[in-house]
């Protein structure tokens, strides 16, 4: 309290440490009736670890806490079901030095996998963290298969990735991870509590956050705020409650365009409020402009839908064209900012949206099982000919296969002159008919910004610049690692190396 | 409070209601002793408005205030001498419609500023905040005028702006601003206090800002604290505290290039901590990875220096060039994000900084009267001859020869083929010796991010969308009017209008 800075981050504990009293006084719930003192909460419950959202990151906590000798641990979930969107993603996994890229030769390491990260967060990455879950990565897949989670017996290569390195669930989506994490936690005896919504931290007199008032008993959407409980916790509180997508307000206000005419692959409850929370209490708010659309979403589906995950996987031996010209206008694999940035330019004289047509051969779309679905839902079409394809998109046709024809040459030199294409996935895929097609157009996907950690998952506080006590964050709610732009199937790792940190951070220090 | 996310707005005022009661426990100042619960507050004194910062906003605001029958109107300030940074700006002041304008008969508008600066925002600046600050620059313009500000009898055209229409103080500097508006303030009674401390915000029992916690006889720099005082304002509080520049740990959270290897034009006291109180109390971080380095700095002296304002003045008709190559590599008045991402590119084999060199006409550079400063203090240089230039550079001549006869064919033909510079300024304007040089080399000189505001300069809520009672932002530590990159010269009708604006809605609403 002598230094320089002392009376700045006293204010702060001391101002937070009264919180729930101030709450007290006028707030009706029953559970804060006596809370009149911060040295005086009426603890309704204690656990040892407790954690707030159940997906990838705090799943992986809960289970490492459990590995590591927790006897007591307590996963919040504000909705009905647990998962979080993290059950809604598309299961792309990146994992270097992984099993599968043994067996399919592909040389790789946790370097190379950083270096792809650091040119696609544009120079302001956070190459630590970065290095720490490149490390991690194939324990946190070693979890999952020991959960039981299954994949498919090859790689990807996405976007940005210099050589193939993503895993895919069998079920193309998250669930294929959390499902079995969630098995996995009731094995171990966490404690999975749902319609729990976090609400605030509390901290003791020493400016640590001894607890959590939650709000049990909550309907999302419906206005119904439940009761208020006081959880006490011994070693600290995890937050892993993932992005803002859904927040219209709160990407509005850092991008203008993200207007809620914008669609979003998120689930509905993807708000950020406890990111909110970690703001008010003195967390650094990190990289909160840079939300990343999905360059592989469709304009003709809502959510993530069936189109992504179909482009994700198609987009190395596909090719992606401006209707009005018939011409490629990107690299189908590079990051997706740039693709992004790159599908908003495809516009009619108007200046409307004129969302590009992705084209592959069905006999290779046909190897993956989400062809079947884009097609059943009539969000992607086939075409036996050239000529249909291009008069049903009104692409014009000799330019569309001159196209076709020049692309094909890249594959067979296995070098695309066009646009620098990493054309390995590419190799002896030649377009032809019959085609598969789909539209693609950007969607809000990920918040690269949150709250500031260090690399034992540790909010910082923006006025000590130390951790503030007890307080943790994992995954999408923590900003910063990925910079400006975040690789395809880095989420996963990301969120469950650093909710398997925290819980080593809290068991052991 | 019945409302869906009622119990989210009210925790976060109630707590804020506690801080000062929290901190009266443990804190052991004497101003605080007797504060034990936020309706007993110990006021020390009382104001009608309070303003925090004495810059250009802070200023403004005061005199606005006053002018609208304000009685008691007082500005805080926490160094010693008053002006804050804005003191030792460029006193570079954009004014669409102005006089000037009017003489020199440039056709403009606040919507062609606007415009203007929605291009150097790249679609996330906003375009309502830029566009009530070019109506009412000349407003602004005319309070420093009527207090006794004086300009140079000419407009320049700075870098992104599509005309002419910068003025610029006498002294080339803020305090050309500053200093009249503080006798202004003094003759209408302004009540000003150095070495006053901002420290936090006071709330009322309905969750309205009541006051603030200032530190009497504060020392920047020497870890005293000084003694709190708790100010309570009958109509609100102002925050005008500036940017954080000079916050390595907050700027290099967001950019880990910006270390303190990182030069800065700022002064060292643009540390931001009102932004981080403002963030604390549930303000919406907006931009805060924006950060704008200036391209006119110069690696040869410290801080904003003498370079910049010569740059800044010369670069319409000088070319600056890759001393490897003795090619032009940029449009020399380009907005700062481009042409910073342009300088940085200038590096030897080894990675390293290669600053470009600017080279202008001796007959050009010799009617602004920085050019002698920069020759005085020997960080710009004067050479007779080409070869001469060529040789102290170690650029090769020949290319330099050829780049400079080709600039003049787009001198003579009034278009800039190499990269598009608007040539209206420099028009007749040949590069021939002798020469004066200066090398260029960005700087971290604005922070785009701060607190969100409206209309009205009220700070937003990030819970409830709706303004927090009572608390106001304007200048710097406001976020999200400028985007991604800030044009210059649009700092001062940023600050003065949104200061004017503040002071208006807390006297009228």
């Amino acid at each position: 309290m002598k230094d320089s800075k002392g009376h700045q981050a006293d204010r702060r504990k001391f101002l937070i440490g009264m919180g729930v009293a101030g709450a007290a006084v006028t707030l009706a719930g029953p559970a804060l009736a006596t809370t009149s003192c911060k040295s005086d909460v009426r603890w309704d419950q204690e656990h040892e670890v407790v954690i707030i959202g159940s997906g990838f990151a705090g799943l992986a906590a809960a289970i490492q806490a459990k590995r590591l000798g927790a006897k007591d641990v307590v996963i919040y979930d504000k909705m009905p079901v647990l998962g979080g969107n993290s059950a809604f993603n598309g299961g792309l996994f990146a994992v270097p030095n992984s099993p599968l890229q043994k067996k399919e030769g592909v040389t790789d390491s946790p370097e190379i996998m950083t270096k792809d990260q650091l040119k696609a967060g544009r120079g302001v990455a956070d190459k630590e963290l970065l290095k720490h879950v490149a490390t991690r990565a194939k324990e946190a897949l070693q979890m999952t298969l020991d959960a039981g989670s299954e994949y498919f017996p090859y790689l990807q290569q996405l976007g940005g990735h210099s050589v193939p390195r993503t895993y895919q669930t069998t079920v193309a989506c998250g669930a294929g991870i959390t499902q079995p994490l969630i098995k996995e936690c009731r094995r171990l005896g966490v404690r999975l509590v749902t319609r729990a919504k976090f609400d605030s931290l509390i901290f003791d007199d020493k400016g640590k956050v001894a607890g959590a008032k939650i709000f049990e008993g909550y309907y999302f959407g419906r206005g119904k705020e439940g009761s208020a409980i006081n959880v006490r916790s011994q070693r600290g509180v995890l937050i892993a409650t993932g992005g803002f997508a859904r927040n219209v307000g709160l990407r509005s206000a850092q991008d203008p365009t993200l207007t809620e005419e914008v669609g979003s692959t998120n689930l509905p409850h993807a708000t950020g409020e406890a990111l909110l929370e970690l703001f008010d209490v003195g967390a650094v708010p990190v990289h909160m402009a840079y939300i990343q659309t999905g360059p592989w979403a469709s304009p003709d589906e809502d959510g993530f839908g069936y189109v992504s995950n179909y482009s994700i996987y198609n987009f190395a031996h596909s090719i992606s064209v401006y209707p009005k010209t018939g011409r490629r206008f990107m690299n189908e694999i590079a990051d997706r900012k740039t693709r992004a940035d790159a599908e908003l330019t495809c516009r009619d004289d108007d200046g409307k949206p004129l969302p590009p047509v992705t084209i592959t051969s069905y006999e290779h779309a046909k190897e993956h099982p989400t062809m079947k679905k884009v097609l059943k839902y009539g969000v992607g079409w086939k075409f036996d000919t050239l000529e249909e394809l291009a008069a049903h998109f009104n692409i014009p046709l000799a330019p569309l296969k001159k196209q076709i024809d020049e692309y094909n040459g890249y594959v067979k030199a296995g070098v695309d002159k066009q646009f620098g294409k990493p054309m390995k996935k590419a190799k002896g895929k030649y377009l032809k008919a019959p085609f598969v097609t789909v539209r693609n157009w950007p969607k809000v996907h990920y918040c690269q910004g949150g709250a500031k950690i260090d690399l034992k998952a540790r909010v910082i506080d923006s006025t000590t610049w130390k951790p503030i006590p007890g307080l943790y964050a994992a995954g999408e709610v923590a900003g910063g690692m990925h910079g400006v732009s975040r690789l395809g199937s880095c989420s996963i790792p990301d969120c469950m190396v650093m909710g398997m940190t925290a819980a080593e951070t809290m068991m052991k220090g």
